[in-house]
Formats: C-alpha cells, sequence, structure tokens
C-alpha cells in the first residue's frame, strides 16, 4: 500500500450555521483529509498542535491508523477558527482566524516519511508547502490546495509550488481568482498553464470540474436536501481523491484521478451532514459503498446519448 | 410528429453584458423556445407583439416552419425588457420591463392548435397558462415555467396550473422560493408535492437537476470558458427539451425526460454564446450531435464505477 503524507492544520472550530453551533469542534484540513484518506490508504500526517490538543482526539486519528509521528505538540494553544454559513450556505464568513502555534510552524519530516509516494500539501503558507515536499525523496504524485490569501499575499512562492505539484485542488472562486477568470471552465485552462498536469475545481453543492490535457469531466455533488455544516467538504474531498489514488499504487492516469474525484464527492456528502467531523469519523467502508452506489444512479447516463 | 404548443413572450431585449451591448434586439421565451424546439419538431406559437415587430422577425420564425397563425398583432408596441449581467453572470438585473401590448393579452387559440399533444407554458401570468391549456383538447404532456414575480403575488392561480402540468422547468432561486427550501435538492423533492411528475432545475452554468420518482438526475452545463450572454439560456434549454420529447412521438417516460434535459442543456450552450437569438438561429442539427457529443466524453463515467 502506498503510503499518503499530508501537511495541514489540526483545528478547533467555532462554527455557527442555520441549524446550530459548536464551540471549539475538532477540525482542520489535516484531519478531515486523514480520516478520509484513511478509509482506503495509510496516512502519515505533519502538522502542529498546542498543548490544549485533546489525547482523545489524537486517539481518533490512531484509531484510523494514521502515523501521527510527524505531529509537533508545541507550548501555546492550538490553531483555532470561528467562522458561520447563512443562506445557501456556499460560503463562509470568517469571524476570527487564531494561528496560535502555526504562526511558528516549522515542518520537520520524521526520516521514516520521506519515502512517501503521495503527499497532499493542505491549504497552509506556500513556503511551508515548498519546505515539506523538499523533504520527501521521490514523491509520485503531489497534490495542493491553496486559498485566497496565500494567492493575494504571496503569489511567487505560491507559483513555485505550482511548478512541483502533479495536481492542485482549489474551491471554484480561488480558482478564478488565481487566473483571473470569468468562470471555472477559463480558470481549469488557465491554471493547467501554471503547472499542474491536472486540476480539480471544487464547487460545493454543484460538485466539481477536474481538466487534464484530456479535456474537462465535470459532475454534481451527490444530492444532500440537508446540510448542516459544510466546513470540512473540501478537505474530505482531497482525502478521498488521495485515498483512492494511494489505493491504486502507481501512478495515476486521468481516469484514475476522474475516478478518485467521484470518491471524493461521495466522501464530503457525509461530512456536511453534521458538524465537525462527527459524521465523517463514522463512515464505515459498506456505508461509503452504499452511497456511490447511489451517486452512480444519480450521473448515470447510459442509454442517453 | 407531435406538434408542440408554446406559449410565451415575443420581446425586443435590451441588455448589457461584460463583453458588450444589444438595443431592442429579438428576445422573449417563445422566440427562444421556438428556434430550439424546431430544431427537433414542428412547433406552434401563441402570443402578442406590436406594430414594431419587425417581419424579419417573424420570418425567423416561419423559416423554422414555426407555426405563427396563434400570433396576435396589436396596436401598440412590443414587450420590452432591459437588463445587464455582471460578474459571474449567473443573475440578471432587471433594469426595465415594459409589458406594453403584454398588458392586455388574451390567448386564443386558432382552432387547429387545439389538437396539439406537446404544451409549453413559458413564463407568464398563471391565468394566461390556465386559459391556454383549457383550450387544449388533449394535451399528452405539458409544462411550465414561472418566476419570482408570480410565486409571491399570484400563488393561488400558480398553484392551480402546478397540478395541471406534468413538468416544471424553474430556475434555481425560484424553485427555493417556490418551496421555502434551503437548496435545489430539497426544493426538487417538495415541488413534486404541488403536482407536477417531474420538476426540472435549472441551474446555469452548473447545468441541471432532474427529479421524478425515481430519483434525482443531475448533470452540469456544457463547459463554455466564453459567457457573452446568458439571456435565454433557459427558454432554449425548455425548447430543446420539448423538441426532443415531441419528436418521440409518445408520453414521456424518465428515461426520456432525462435525454431531453441533455439535449436542452447542449442547446443551450449555443446561445450563450451571442447576444439575442444570434448563435440559436445559426444552429445545424451537425453542430448540434457534434457538441452533444462533446458533452458526453465530459460526463461519461463509463468505467469509473
Amino acid at each position: 500500500m502506498s503510503k499518503i503524507l499530508v501537511v495541514g492544520s489540526l483545528a478547533y472550530d467555532t462554527v455557527q450555521t442555520p441549524f446550530g453551533k459548536v464551540d471549539r469542534a475538532l477540525g482542520g484540513s489535516a484531519n478531515y483529509f486523514s480520516l478520509a484518506a484513511s478509509l482506503f490508504a495509510q496516512v502519515r500526517v505533519v502538522g502542529v498542535v498546542g498543548e490544549d490538543y485533546e489525547t482523545k482526539d489524537l486517539d481518533l486519528l490512531k484509531s484510523r491508523k494514521v502515523d501521527t509521528a510527524g505531529l509537533q505538540v508545541t507550548k501555546g494553544k492550538t490553531f483555532h477558527w470561528a467562522g458561520s454559513y447563512e443562506g445557501d450556505m456556499n460560503e463562509a464568513i470568517t469571524h476570527a482566524t487564531e494561528l496560535n502555534v502555526f504562526e511558528k510552524f516549522d515542518p520537520q519530516l520524521p526520516s521514516a516519511y520521506t519515502d512517501s509516494e503521495f503527499v497532499f500539501l493542505a491549504n497552509i503558507h506556500p513556503d511551508l508547502q515548498l519546505k515539506v515536499l523538499e523533504q520527501v525523496k521521490k514523491p509520485l504524485f503531489v497534490g495542493m490546495d491553496t486559498m485566497n490569501f496565500w494567492i493575494t499575499g504571496s503569489r511567487p512562492s505560491l507559483d513555485r509550488v505550482l511548478k512541483k505539484v502533479d495536481v492542485i485542488l482549489i474551491n471554484e472562486k480561488e480558482s478564478m481568482m488565481l487566473t483571473a477568470s470569468p468562470n471555472a471552465v477559463a480558470a481549469a485552462n488557465r491554471v493547467l498553464e501554471l503547472g499542474p498536469k491536472a486540476v480539480v475545481i471544487k464547487r460545493g453543492e454543484y460538485g466539481f470540474l477536474v481538466c487534464t490535457k484530456e479535456g474537462y469531466f465535470i459532475l454534481p455533488a451527490f444530492p444532500t436536501p440537508m446540510v448542516i455544516d459544510p466546513t470540512g467538504a473540501g478537505d474530505t474531498f482531497a482525502g478521498g481523491f488521495f485515498g483512492h489514488l494511494a489505493s491504486l499504487k502507481k501512478a495515476p492516469t486521468t481516469e484514475d484521478i476522474r475516478r478518485a474525484c467521484i470518491y471524493g464527492t461521495v466522501l464530503a456528502s457525509f461530512t456536511i451532514q453534521d458538524f465537525s467531523v462527527r459524521a465523517l469519523q463514522k463512515v464505515e467502508p459498506s456505508a461509503f459503498q452504499q452511497r456511490l452506489k447511489s451517486y452512480q444512479s444519480v450521473v448515470a447516463t447510459n442509454g442517453l446519448f
């Protein structure tokens, strides 16, 4: 089984949606990613937490056979994000971002991690993404995420990372911002000129758009009548995506990447059913397979062309 | 070949987008619908125009074998809409709606129209939709559209129409408004409780969602990097949808309805490539078939499940 290395945040999130509120609930890109990817492959996590990080939250990752040797526990408090969602819940409103221990995060890979074949650089400062990538000896497939903050504030570093990755998974609005494009279709083409061989644009309830030199592949999200909290959906998508690719133990083809997007979008449909990682952490392989089958019936075009 | 009856507006539109402007260009739901549907079936149009309506605009419909015997030419000016699109162009901003001759429109069907099997009630006052439908003897399949204005202002009439149609084609936001739902997935289910056996939710660049008792069917729009003017996309969709169904000359099955949505979304991708009906009126069957094939490759899931 190929190993996946992920670097990202482990956080406590305070989130309010029309359906309720959670206070300092478990969150962070590395947590969502790891819980998702570990359904399909072995995950190694690199990140930093504060002294307040609860043992049960570490145990959750360990219970999923996630290797946490790359987690630093530092004096101070864990990264804290507070936000809310209103109306159609397609966009978070940030109320507070307390970096805390993340501010001086200096990612150091345990030597055992340096042979990782799959690498996901979640949404952190591009210089940190680079620093992690430089420590991996011979990665087979590298992915990244990013956000508006780095697009406007750290563009030269971001451009360097873009040249070193195989795929970028990015939100729709940020893909448009990154490429000054009027829509995701145009953005996808331009992202490919920046380095990656594949771009996956995450469109929330509208699903995803993948673009490679073989063209576009676009599908909707799994239809969910009741979205409780969309936080972590994108990182869950990335986790399902990388988990599937790593389980194939080879360099991904375009067909593999397209199938991996289906895994990602189906898994993300669990995350949004509850706050924090509550729904995601309970997903059994059988429940995933069942929903995958339902999703297939929603998008099947057999006999329609 | 089964005949399609459409009642809707024939209009002149003044439209501004980031890509240019047109002044009093041909528009209106019945025009977009007829030009689209006439690629696949014979269309009969019911509507009203003013004395300023240009002969060449009538000739355009006639050149597509559209029966215009149901068009009234009345003293006064043709319906005029002025609007603009900004940013992601997903929503029109209305600057002016001059009903003109439409204000006193009293739809009367030529007796030859009363045997129409397929009926599309485009977005007009629900009382007028009802009045048209009552004049058709034995319709096989009836569809409707509506808008925010009738949802909030003429709900009892609208509810009566909903009980008499087989399908409603409606914009995403309006589906949510009609059913007080937080998203299109929830809205679709609730619309079915209002009467129609099928609901098609039009999502602009995100494609469409169909719901019947057989479940959801959801696909994206054809990927278009350059959208010049989205006006008429929804009515073009409806035209492609009804055109395909009428060409089958039988009561539509759920599979037919799903395929008809594919026809609708592919045809709409032409309309948005230029202002007014400029791109739509030039679509040849061969160009449609070619784009249908491209669309298939964008959504094909063979081998992915």
